[in-house]
């Protein structure tokens, strides 16, 4: 590693273009020096599982797992150098097994045996991804528990449904943090389920069939039957799986790559859940809305031009990154088009865009976080901006409760002419209501009243919100839950 | 319905620029006159659903079950007047309730009540999805039946392993079968998933708090207690589930859209799958190699131009599907993001990607059975094929040998200079190799042909082939499974 | 044709899924019965250019010119007999030469002679996007001539100016309708480039060579030197260029896609420039705001359920086009990886994406157009709403007052305290800075005023959009203006 | 900046993932160093341009412009603190203001005066653009030169054209060269017009109004009069464009992306012409064909486990990028629905995937360079190859010839038989053909063999070659052409 300072064209990324994720765990998670360290974790993992099968020296497993550090190695060099092989691993095994050499001259010869680049590389992006999701499904807890908070507070803060920009009818604040609620758990769920099971190890040698493997299974055996490799590969795969904390899958899935195109999907799914509530937030901030406010920081939400501002800014990198993933999640199955037994660029393109998902979902579920943390809330807003429409919110429950009297057409033909007769003219919806023969004979003064009242209209809106809340309550917690 | 052909230019779509599912069941489950009857069934299931809770007569819930007709209503003309809500049902409950008014007119009141345009669009929507998922399951399982047949009746059919677009070291075609057969398994397990959980009613009312169907519910109690409705939310949604044989949600999913994303990611991965099969197919069927070729049937893989040309029609249409999948389901995932409690846009927008996502994989899948149930193996040309390198496809194998004799390094040294000898000379790996000193000292003539046989160089091919069979046989079968 | 109509499952697409385009002339241009008219139209041009050059009989031109007739043809049964080649082409050649063969039998020998499925399909759609253009390119007309009302009428109406969802500093309404007005005008520039220069005749017969046309011309001449064809591959595709009124390019293009590609990305950036307008008309739009309102209609922005909702419907729909058309226009892209020289299964996969672009950016322009025809602007909300945070919208130019006075950091210090103090306070922003000694020392309340009033910071607004108005006046006009 | 080196974690990307690109110009000039580097030189260019038209004194913008170095920031500091604002310009305001007023404090007011950070941000990102396209499009030409050598070298070079896989009729590599040259040059064309043309500065202000520009001039000339400002925001925004060597817009694009996604749509053409390009290399370099090899290197193509191969790696990395770009440029796309002024979120989503296209982009063209470069093609495989069907190639040909003496449909039928029966019996079509009485008896052996050489039906081929090579050689040229 170098020990001097990169010049400064050299620093190919400091966050500096992404500030969602600058800084953030699931960055230094995703970075080409932890991938680095996952490439070595994956190389010393696969000696490891052949030791313990007996045909390399534990010892030499034990050399090779030791030696087995990043920053031991170049890493900018290997990078260059992967340029010759359209991978880095052919550079970074000739690398580590110079350092191997030079420290344990006896191991060297046990780096990479019977391997392939894709055997390691997968397994080390396994290996990350599996960092990144902890660090992500963490986050997703976390946010679960502010928005549990915050729909159990305000299960019954009245405010405006919003539908197609305009009010609709009235729903509460709880019932809509009870909506992110929903979401985000079932992200998490899916997210710990992929954690459990999707992300397997690689493991099939130069063409998926583990020839290399089982020729120096064989060697070492001094055998030339078939029979005395028999279930090797099984075995073989079963030990990596258990070494690196992977699974184990049917097949090597050098050019089968469902569970990488899966795994950016569900990046996708859990991106797209917290973008839902990032563009809520921004909705409820407007300055004419001002429902809710981002959490005050140093710092944070400032203009570089105007000094009263205070941005939505964690919203806004939310959103930034949700409106990335979704493309990058796309050539990740774009790729599956995998021909042969490796295919020449389509397994090349995976890379960047899956760290790209990963590092964007991580980043906004920690940024997520503090939005939820904070967020403050404004009922009395909400209120105010509820009566907004002098009780034209309402206006589908007078077409109900008239339904039965004129018949359902007749209630929203006379509903809609009162509003817009309401709209037109600046009167409150009673009022004009008032002057209908067909409502004021039937309703007086303070039962219209009783019926526009949008506190009276909310529906299951509360029901709704405990029954998320109980589910959340009771969900499956732990491990691959 | 007209009765009269319309004018060509209003046949929007007959399949004309889309073969891979032009005339196959998928696309006629998808049509717009499918959709229609599903919106119509949508909107028959929830008066029989509030029928069963008591609030409306049973005679209505038969008569406009009777009545939901698609072809009775006109599907152009819903389709156009469409334009003007940004959606078609509130067209539709135009056209239906004037049809239940003249045929049953008792009934009418009781279309669309308390309902949006979204419950009955989204259910619709869930219910051609689960009709083309079972055609789909069924198309998969028909394709993985022939698969186990081809892995098994080639686990010792020696062919060329490819990386990178070369030779690489021998594997079998039974394993190449075995590698598409878990993968077409493991699709069809994660969409009968989907299908038995993720297909789910959407029942929210005008903003998500069911106010409409709460209010009314409470109109026929004649009460103005809360109380009164308790738990008919659950109870409603519960019941259109059952009648519509989709799940329950926890919440209505107006604007949280994870149930469509995660059904369009599923179908990207299926076609990924099937596209990987077809980008196989082609590979081996180029005239050079021409181990496999497609079924032959009339008017099939013929050329305007060419009289001698059997393209991989097929293959074509499917690698056609999964070129265009991954993009429409990134529409999907960038839709999440909606605002509100219904967004202004970014529900519009799936429907149409959504579609083609369905019918491309029910299409791709479709002609994929027909791909595998047909397909021309020639286990000759593999053969000759295998040994068009003269022995250098197994070189790996070589180094390995003299790895513990020379070294790792010095023995991959070896065998590097030897290939590079071979292939310039034109001359065999065997007889460079019996020019090396490390080499001729060691093993004999006939050791060496040993050594550089391909088929004694195939690993765990064969036991890998088993291991996917018997999982093939294995699977869980039936609804959900 | 089938004369009878057909039943309602194969009614494809009678655009209910998709009402941004439904009814509009771009769906028709882009129907399959249009696209059979174009194939057929490609075929006559083909035999009119090689009559042209001599080798085909002027009178069998013609028939089969006359005969070209889409209704002719089963347009259905094409499309079906389609997945036998994996192109509509093949099958669409023999029922067009049976139909001539039938009529005027001594032409049939001369329909597609020389050709390739490519060459005629590939033309067609070019005369479909043409057409389609064509239509485009008038709504953007017509849209531009709206905006630049628009903008010259409110060139004073003072408005917020909204960053990151907040008030930022004043604007102008022209000034908004200013920015459409030169988007909206760069676009169709773009895209009159695009039809004059970019819309080429594909030419090239089984393989790029032309080889099939260049054999009839030398049998037709009776030699057997090469020279007798010189230049007529030239010749030919001049020809057919003014045949179809397409260009010519300079060599076929069978496997080399730029011409698709780019075609799609300009409707990709037009349908974005149009969604642009639709978000803003839908951020002015929502209740709180109230600034716009979409032109009323029958039927239109109704919703299923609240009668008194005028929903920004034309909005919602364009938003919904501008949604899908990035991700269709990136298969556009994803498939010029077209190997040989002609793919297998990229070029199948361009067509469907290539008509969504088509006519989503063709339905788009032409709600577009209706929508900013008949946009309602509210000049009072605009005040009333600028006037919401009491000054607060002005304190930039308050920091760059006192910035020459207090130094530039310590000016924008004071102004956001005070922007903090207004609004915890509810006071407004004079109020707070009149009691600031830094400030109160220095100008007086009518000072203050006059520095407070939004009317005085607008900046450029004028100016920039009398330059917009100006360079609208100046366009360029006519044809690949 | 730092002093030390970054621990392994922090090295968040050394190109390890994306080899395409690793150590190439492109990678450096798109790195964060430069942005940061670019953002300083916007900001410096800024103050000059105010300079020039007298309101910030010509020392202070010598002091700002001499002292932007972004070596003296902390990149890390900025990049992680940019969270805050959602973009890092506001936290390198502060640290740049900091800079200046420690070395030269006259000129620390004029720091970002009157601007806001898209103005610095948008510009300094059309300062990397330039600065990549330069060398993007040195690359293209330098590709352009390599491909008319080969183009022209081999304009009578056999070889069999191949279309769905499948051999289909003779053409020449001159030919395949020169398809490859003319969507080069046109490529580079497009990109040489963006670079002249679509670079615009970005100058608006906080709102897109320049209302602080402008009152930084008022103050300056110390009047109150609108009319002393008049013209100024057109003077300065041009002014700027001349420190920056960039265009002029009609108006600031604060949430007019069009300038972007244009952009991005241009890279991902660019990058799909190179893909191109890869695949047909892949699909010729296959054992099989074998018919061009990448150029040989030391480390070149090495695979981690086979010692024989020569992977063609340089085909593999154009193609990876080439199968990410689009995606990424859909983002920019989608990003176009700009809401308000700014957008919160659209505008934040661009920066990361535009850098994405650039740099792939790039290192796609240099990767392109080396490859054809030294792309050794090998004429007698090529021959050897078009004689693998054993004539089957011309049949196209033979049932021209015949479709004058039997009709176009019996002569195409006769050659579909004639195919069947020789790939059935493995004999040549000469063999065949000259037992169908249709054939011998109007052909004699030699006519036959004529007609059944390849090398006679190549069509226009080589007429086509020269035409590309000549529209080549007669381009326009330098800057902006």
């Amino acid at each position: 590693m170098s020990t001097t300072t990169p010049p400064l064209p050299d620093v190919l990324d400091a966050g500096l273009l992404s500030p969602v994720r600058a800084g953030t765990p699931a960055e230094a998670a995703t970075s080409d020096g932890a991938w680095l360290q996952a490439l070595l974790d994956a190389e010393a993992a696969l000696v490891r599982a052949q030791a313990s099968l007996g045909n390399v020296p534990v010892e030499a497993a034990e050399a090779i797992t030791a030696l087995a550090r990043a920053d031991a190695l170049d890493l900018r060099e290997i990078a260059v150098l992967g340029r010759g092989a359209a991978n880095p691993v052919v550079a970074l095994v000739q690398a580590f097994t110079a350092l191997v050499a030079a420290k344990a001259p006896d191991a060297a010869d046990y780096v990479h045996r019977g391997s392939t680049s894709q055997d390691i590389f997968d397994t080390a992006l396994m290996l990350v991804a599996g960092r990144t999701l902890d660090l992500l499904v963490a986050d997703l807890e976390g946010i679960a528990e502010c928005l549990g908070s915050l729909a159990g507070e305000h299960a019954r803060t009245l405010m405006a449904g919003r539908t197609l920009a305009l009010h609709a009818v009235p729903t509460t604040f709880g019932l809509k943090a009870a909506g992110w609620l929903a979401a985000v758990c079932e992200a998490a769920g899916r997210l710990r389920r992929v954690r459990a099971e999707g992300l397997v190890v690689q493991l099939g040698g130069a063409a998926g069939t583990l020839a290399g493997y089982v020729e120096y299974e064989k060697l070492h055996r001094g055998a030339r039957e078939e029979t005395v490799a028999e279930g090797y590969a099984a075995r073989l795969t079963d030990r990596f799986a258990a070494e690196t904390g992977l699974s184990a899958p049917v097949l090597p899935w050098h050019s089968h790559r469902a569970p990488i195109a899966a795994l950016a999907a569900e990046l996708a799914l859990t991106t797209g859940v917290l973008g839902k509530i990032a563009v809520d937030v921004q909705s409820l901030a407007r300055t004419e809305t001002a429902e809710v406010a981002e959490p005050a920081a140093a710092g944070r939400g400032v203009s570089s031009a105007m000094p009263q501002k205070r941005n939505p800014a964690l919203a806004t990198l939310i959103r930034s990154a949700a409106l990335q993933v979704p493309a990058y999640a796309s050539v990740l199955t774009h790729t599956m088009l995998s021909e042969d037994e490796r295919s020449a660029g389509a397994w090349h393109a995976e890379w960047q865009p899956l760290r790209e998902c990963l590092r964007l979902a991580g980043g906004a579920a920690h940024t997520a976080r503090e939005l939820v943390a904070g967020l403050e809330v404004s009922p009395a807003r909400m209120r105010a901006n509820l009566d907004l429409t002098g009780g034209l919110i309402v206006s589908e429950r007078l077409a109900a409760v008239l339904a039965p009297v004129l018949g359902k057409a007749a209630a929203k033909e006379v509903m809609s002419r009162a509003s817009r007769e309401a709209t037109a003219s600046g009167l409150s919806l009673a009022e004009v209501l008032s002057k209908e023969d067909a409502i004021a004979g039937r309703f007086d003064a303070r039962e219209l009243r009783r019926l526009l009242d949008p506190a009276g209209y909310t529906g299951a809106a509360e029901e709704l919100t405990e029954r998320a809340l109980r589910r959340y309550e009771d969900r499956p917690r732990g491990a691959g839950a």
